[in-house]
Order: structure tokens, then sequence, then C-alpha cells
């Protein structure tokens, strides 16, 4: 008998043009997988997409889109990645967020349940779903969300256990924090820190510090994150578990903007914005990871991570900060991002 | 001096040509509001609106209708029953349950706060949101909805306590469970099974009951609910909380068909369905309510009440059942269900 090859998994990866997506899409094609990345190209960029990759344009938001990639492939793993990360921005743009976070996510689940073929679904939340809440933040809290991006996560978690309960379908979630590396979008100025402060670097600007600065995350280089997400579907134990994602290590943002400073070889100048209402210290335990993956990545120290990322940055050059124009509500704005928004309506 | 006379406060009902929402109009006008009922009439009809109240055609779904209203209205009170209430259905229209509850609240969440005259907004969630919790659920259980339809109030619960905090919109929010009475659709073969029985009582079908019919559910009759949710907006003590309110007594679906059976004049004659995905048993405490609005409303008993919503149902006349054309996934569906769709398919 002439043995079977055994067919590549099928694995759908959305926002696989964007940040975390791509990275999970290269370590899926390192280990065999057949990709097909789907993507709006909101947030990423085609250049992100790993060669080898299929891309399909387009985004989850519309079902129509969705169920074509069903049609068209028989998908065995979903890595639901696209989404728009920006917490502190949520507030001003509920709707946007729900359509995005929570719709978009349940076109995907309506399509896997319909297909029948997915093996497992992996979706990234986030510790937004925490909120204010205790200290570290570990997977058997009750998640507090305290913003509408948070909300969305948390929804489209239940959602998944309900899912799963009704229908069979197998999930994995992760709750990544802070992610920050290359092929991170920079322009981006209502979200991570380190990739406004290098394209600040990049652009001779000050770097913009909402309040004293001494709000505290534990930032986390991708490769510590990207791996651990593409494994999850070979491990049984990690199915229908949710997992925190991420460093250990906890710094300041005042220590960030140093760290970036340093790597950029420029000198440090903040300017200091009025506090805005966000979390002031975010930590996660990994305990929970660590029993089911080992060592989730590479324990890339901070300097190391920034550095890696800072030599891509410069590769990439400055990015003119962009502007999300479909803010609905303006009210209680934080200022800089309101004068962003008012210099944008008058050109 | 002359007496200044107050103006009447303007109160936006939506849902106020459905069932809970035309009877809390009712009670508005009763207490003096001028009242503006936004409906697009997909389960309630222009003739549930209460005489007094000025109508609106449309969905809360479009953003641009709510903030027409806004506009042409300096709203007080934003009373929000506008929703499909189908926790059975809810796992096989999920992005439908998601459009119509969250991202049609947060349009009148939005408009409310871009407004910036809106006193209070009174939102009824749902006891879906407890899921299979532990008995009595009670305010102060963490939720654990068991479907979309639960995932979803849940979340605009969430939405509502973080907009307060963002933005400092009051809310009441509540749970209400079971209700039943005058007004209520009662050709929606997907819920509200009172009237699903008098309806078949009407055409002289069989009762359906999905199982042995040993289900319980604490039914509540209309007069116990709408009156504390249109006074919610004049008791400070209400502002920010949550509430579970309709009836304390438990009844069995079977009980329950005895009842109607006896209103409407008819034998009883059953037709058991294979059970499907539901809690079991279902009663909420209501001390929370009563430290607040006192006795919440008439404490109608179950033969009364439904006497009562017979005698409006024999005016009525029997209704062709609806089927909800939109199905997203039919894997799973409810044998019952599935062949009213195949029915309607082959007309």
């Amino acid at each position: 008998m002439t043995p079977v090859t055994p067919a590549a998994p099928v694995s759908l990866v959305t926002g696989g043009a964007g940040f975390i997506g791509s990275h999970v899409a290269r370590e899926l094609l390192d280990r065999g997988h057949r990709v097909i990345v789907l993507d709006d190209l909101s947030g990423g960029t085609a250049a992100n997409v790993p060669a080898g990759a299929e891309f399909r344009h387009g985004s989850v938001c519309d079902p129509d889109v969705v169920d074509a990639v069903f049609a068209a492939h028989r998908v065995d793993y979903v890595f639901h990645l696209a989404a728009y990360a920006a917490e502190g921005l949520s507030h001003f743009i509920k709707r946007f967020n729900y359509m995005n976070n929570v719709v978009g996510s349940v076109n995907l689940i309506n399509a896997a349940v319909n297909a029948g073929t997915v093996k497992c679904f992996v979706f990234t939340s986030s510790i937004a779903v925490y909120g204010a809440n205790q200290l570290p933040m570990s997977e058997d809290l009750v998640p507090a969300p305290e913003d509408p991006y948070g909300i969305a996560k948390f929804s489209v978690e239940q959602e998944l256990r309900v899912t799963h309960e009704m229908f069979g379908l197998p999930y994995v979630i992760f709750r990544p924090h802070n992610v920050y590396g290359e092929y991170q979008n920079i322009g981006d100025r209502y979200r991570n820190v380190i990739g406004i402060f290098m394209n600040q670097a990049l652009r001779g600007e000050e770097f913009t510090v909402f309040g004293d600065g001494e709000q505290t995350r534990a930032f986390s280089y991708i490769k510590d994150v990207a791996p651990a997400i593409a494994r999850s579907v070979e491990l049984p134990a990690a199915y229908n578990e949710v997992f925190n994602v991420g460093g250990d290590q906890v710094y300041s943002v005042n220590r960030i903007a140093a760290a970036v400073c340093e790597a950029m070889g420029v000198e440090l100048r903040v300017n200091h914005l009025p506090e805005r209402n966000e979390v002031r210290d975010a930590y996660a335990t990994h305990e929970k990871a660590r029993k089911v993956f080992g060592a989730p990545g590479l324990a890339v120290g901070l300097e190391e991570g920034i550095g890696r990322m800072a030599a891509w940055v410069k590769e990439v050059g400055p990015q003119e900060p962009s502007v999300f124009s479909g803010i609905e509500v303006v009210r209680n704005l934080p200022p800089s991002w309101a004068a962003a928004l008012e210099e944008r309506r008058t050109i």
C-alpha cells in the first residue's frame, strides 16, 4: 500500500495583512498549513501578507465575502485576528466597534458552523475584558470591561462558548496584551504607544504621553505571542479554554519612551497631554498558558524587542498619522484627538 | 409673578407599537409625558400605538432614523423597548440578533449622549442574561447567558454602565421575564407560549409543547411590569441600578396550557415536540424592585391575567403564524421550526 500523504490543513487567517495576523500566518506556513488571508486592509497592508499565503481582499463585516471564502475552501481552522483594537477610541466609535468586533466575528462563526469542516476556531480577545479588575489579571477572574472594545471582545468570547454548547464548534481564546514588533502599523495615532513613539522619533516630533507616563503595561514582543496562537490548534489541552498570552515584565510608559529613544537614536522630549480615561496598571498571569504551551515564546527582553522593531521601522520610514474619520461622539474626546479631527475637517 | 407651568417631559419609547412598549407608552401618557413612539412594525402594529402618542415608523438599527428623532425633539427620557426577544431562535439568527439588540441600542446611546438633553436611559434587558444560573435569579449574581439573545442584552447592560462612567448618562435597567397580556403578538411561532397557545386555541389546533411541559417559568402579567418601567425615571433610587421585574409565582408550561384551555373554552390537546435547548427552570427574586418601587404592579393572578388576555385575543381573532425568513444557520434547528421554514420555501 502506498502511504497516503495527509493533505495540508487549510487555515483561514482574518486580519492576516495586519500585525499579529501576519505573524500568525507566517508561523502557520512554517508548520505546513495552507493559509488563506482575509483582510480589508483598513489597518494592514498587502505587503505584510507572507509569501505563500493566498490573499483575499475583503471585510469580515460582509457576510457574503465571508461565505464566499468558505465556499471556495474547505477550511479546517479559523484564526480570527481581524479587529480594530482601540480601547481608548472605542468610547467614541461605539457603532463601528460593535459592527467590526461583534458582527464581524459572528459572520465568521455562522460560516464556520454552516461549513461543518472547521475543527477549531481561534479567537484573539484582549485583556481589555478584565477592565479595572484586581491584579494580576488571571483567567479565573470575572470579566468587567471598562470600554466598548472590551465589552465587544467579551461578547465574542461568550458567543464562542454558547456556539460550542449548541453546535459543538471547538474554540481557543487568547487574551494578548500590549503586543509590539515588526509589521505593526506605526501610523495609527490612537493605539500602540511603542509604534507611535517610533513614528514620532522618525518625524522629529515630541513623544505624546497621556498623563504623567507612570501608567504601566506588560509590553509583549510579537514572537512571544504569535507562535502560541499558531500552535494552539495542535494541542487538545488548549481547546475550549481561555489564555492570557504575553510578557510578564511590567514597564511604565516613561520607561518605554526612554527605551525607544535609545533604539531610535533620538533625544527624549515628551509632550504630556491631559490624562485620559484608561486603566492605570495592567498586567496578567501566564501560568495557565505555560502549563499548556510550555514556554509560549522566546521571552525576548524589552531592549532586544524594541531594537528589532526599531531596525524594521527605520527601513519602513515615517508614516503620516491617520485620523479616524468616522467619529460618532465628540463629547469628552481627548483634546489631542479632537484637534486632529478638526485639522482634517479644515483641509 | 405668574407661575410657570413646567413643560411636559418628552419621552421616546422605542418599540412603542409592540407589546410591553405600548403599555409603557400608555402609562407615560397617563403620567403627563409627551410620548414619541419609534417602531419599525416588525413585531408590533400601528394600532397598538396609544392615542396621544406621536408615531414615527423606523428602525433603531438605522442611525439616521434615530438621529432624526433626536433632531426633531428635545428628548428627556429614552425608554428603549425595541427588540426581537427570541432566546431560542437567537442561536440561528446570530447576526440579526446582534444587529437588532446591540447595534440598535448603541445607535440610541450615541444619540442620547450627543443630544445632551437625556436625563435617563431606561433599558429592558431580560432574565436571559442569567443563563442556567443558580436559582432564584437575583441581581447580584454574575450573568452567564446561554444564548446570543442573553449575550446581546448583557452587552447593552455593560455598555450603559460604561457610558454612564464616560459621559454621565444615567440609566435604569430592567430584567423582565415571561410577560404576557393584551397587545401581545400571538402570531409569532418562536416565542411567548401563552400567546402561541391562545392562537392555537382560536385555530382549533393542538398546543405544541417542547419536551414534557414540566419546564417552569414565573409568568408575569403586563400590568405588573409596565408601570414600574414608566415610573422608574421619577425615582432617583432607581438610577444606575438593575432590577428584576415580574411575577413571583412559578408555573409549569402544562399548568399554563390548562389555564389557557379554561379561559379560551377549548379542550386540552397537546402535541409534545422534542425538547429544545433551553433553561429548565427560571424564576427571579424581586426584593430589590420592591424596595424601590413598593409593589411594582397589581400582583394579578394567573387566572385573572390569562382571562383578561383571552378576552382581548378573542376580539382580535386568530393570526397566521409568522415564519422568520432570515434564518442564518439551519443546523440543529428544532424540527418544528425547520418544517415551518421548509413549508414557506415550497410555497
